[in-house]
């Protein structure tokens, strides 16, 4: 099953040229589920990934720049005739907020539900769950977690034939759990494989939570707002610098950091740069690359920079990819 | 003076990956001033043209993909540590829509002015107004007017010195008006010549009024939504056709006229084609194209296409030059 992280949009509070408002898509099989829609964010999807396969969207907090492209997505949604369901996730405050802002997209129609989340929320998909933690910024702040279910071990079918089972509909059984003429399963299959998972650290200061949610996660994408240089301005506002990013990457044994939600004084190479000493496995998107995650046997998750969707890349982002942030 | 329009969105309702929601900046001198601010605005500007020195901007009416950019774009300035007072221009209605959005950006370091204007206000800058009109569109909507102060007419230095007035401080008193030994200004001043005229509809079904105002304007910008395969969509959404708006045109006698507010399912040349069989100086700009508009002794109106602020066009935009839109 594939699964990915596309970046929608990595810059923090502000927008930059290169970097726009925070939202992040999960891609897993067919699922299209968006993590923040900063202003801009339909535009930045119909200019990449694509917008209309869409079903849910999980708002980490309420400053504006996670949500405010929230309410122009909806009503393009309804100009665009759609008649798929959206289901909107978020912390308490989630309805007020939208209830604010429905004049916007008005009547539409489609069917948008309101999901409001409880920190101990778990919001089953087929093979998945995403839960919210609570994360250290002002007000009701949220990081998710998503989880895939574990699979079952490997079987290992040589080996059953050779210990007697005749390959079949017995084949079948083992797997299932029964004992086959003295051959008990767990003598055949393998240790049950954890399922993948990812961490979205939305926006926070260091946080203890985080890092025991995150624990071996595939991988672990920390907002860095900042420097060490301005570790106290990170701190006023709670937010992280990329070493403190890093530092809850190694505690959490994560297989691959990727740090967004970069200040406009920040190009990328100085926050990549920072926790690379940290921890060296960290990555910084730019704006429409994305995160494959390989299940874990085929292999490590790897950052992809966007190609301009198999065009070529324009002359300034290739121009950029040499120049701005070499080796990233 | 140098004057132009800078299209930082031509976009309808609906943004597409080539085109941003509506929003035109005037230049005039130093001044930056913003018709319209769809979601995306401040980054279509850092993209391009720049954002820091706007101090102006009006609303032509309150549908969310004319103005949904500007509570994100109040809160930048707020970030960026604006200081230099803002002041937004709308129709009756500015204050309640920006009341209601006042918490996204919440208490600002900036005073923000906000301006209800009648349908007869005009707002006096130096050497020119900006004056809203009524235009055909659900509520109240606005077009815009912007006319430059007339000019004195030319000084004939060399008819007023065969005259036999002394060059030097006679010539400044003839200029303004006195007669100097016999020889009356209209003798050697030419006619008083008009100021420049730009006219930005809005969205309007067709309108006699715009019709009326635009008169001898130097640039008519004018919504095209449709074409005329979807006059009843036009007409139901009160909207224009290419063909409407360029019928505008001649009936108007404009120099030039710029298409914008293109429906998604228009790529832009049916639309150019459908308005040039009708009024053959149309344009239909892109996201970053500018019209320059010199002083009518000095030339005509001038599409001047973007080039990525001096940079190298990105391969892709070349492309489009070259394949969607030749020799607009």
């Amino acid at each position: 099953m594939d699964l990915s992280l596309f970046f929608a949009g990595t810059a923090g509070s502000v927008p930059t040229a290169r970097r726009g408002l925070p939202a992040i898509l999960l891609r897993r099989g067919a699922d299209r589920i968006l993590f923040d829609c900063g202003e801009g964010t339909q535009r930045q999807l119909l200019r990449s990934a694509g917008l209309a396969d869409l079903t849910d969207v999980f708002i980490t907090h309420f400053h504006a720049d996670h949500w405010l492209g929230l309410p122009g997505m909806l009503k393009t949604f309804d100009l665009r005739a759609r008649d798929k369901p959206l289901t909107i996730h978020g912390p308490p405050g989630l309805r007020k907020l939208m209830n604010d802002m429905r004049y916007v997209w008005g009547g539409c129609g489609y069917e948008i539900t309101l999901s409001e989340l409880p920190p101990d929320a778990m919001v089953e998909r087929d093979e998945y769950v995403i839960e919210p933690f609570l994360v250290n910024h002002r007000g009701t702040a949220y990081g998710y977690v998503i989880t895939e279910d574990d699979r079952p071990g490997r079987f290992d079918a040589q080996l059953a034939e050779q210990l007697g089972v005749t390959p079949g509909p017995d084949f079948g059984r083992l797997q299932r759990g029964e004992t086959i003429g003295g051959v008990r399963p767990e003598q055949v299959i393998g240790e049950t494989r954890l399922g993948r998972k990812l961490v979205i650290s939305g926006d926070t200061g260091p946080c203890e939570e985080l890092i025991e949610i995150a624990h071996g996660a595939d991988v672990l994408v920390h907002e860095a707002t900042f420097t060490q240089e301005e570790a106290d301005r990170a701190r006023q506002t709670q937010h992280s610098t990329a070493a403190q990013a890093a530092k809850a990457a190694v505690e959490a044994e994560v297989r691959l950091l990727a740090l967004v939600h970069l200040s406009t004084r920040y190009g990328g190479r100085e926050i990549r740069e920072e926790a690379r000493a940290v921890f060296p496995a960290t990555v910084v998107p730019r704006d429409f690359d994305a995160i494959d995650v390989p299940l874990p046997e085929r292999g490590a998750p790897e950052l992809v920079r966007w190609d301009g969707g198999g065009r070529p890349l324009p002359r300034e982002a290739a121009a950029e990819v040499a120049a701005v942030e070499p080796g990233s």
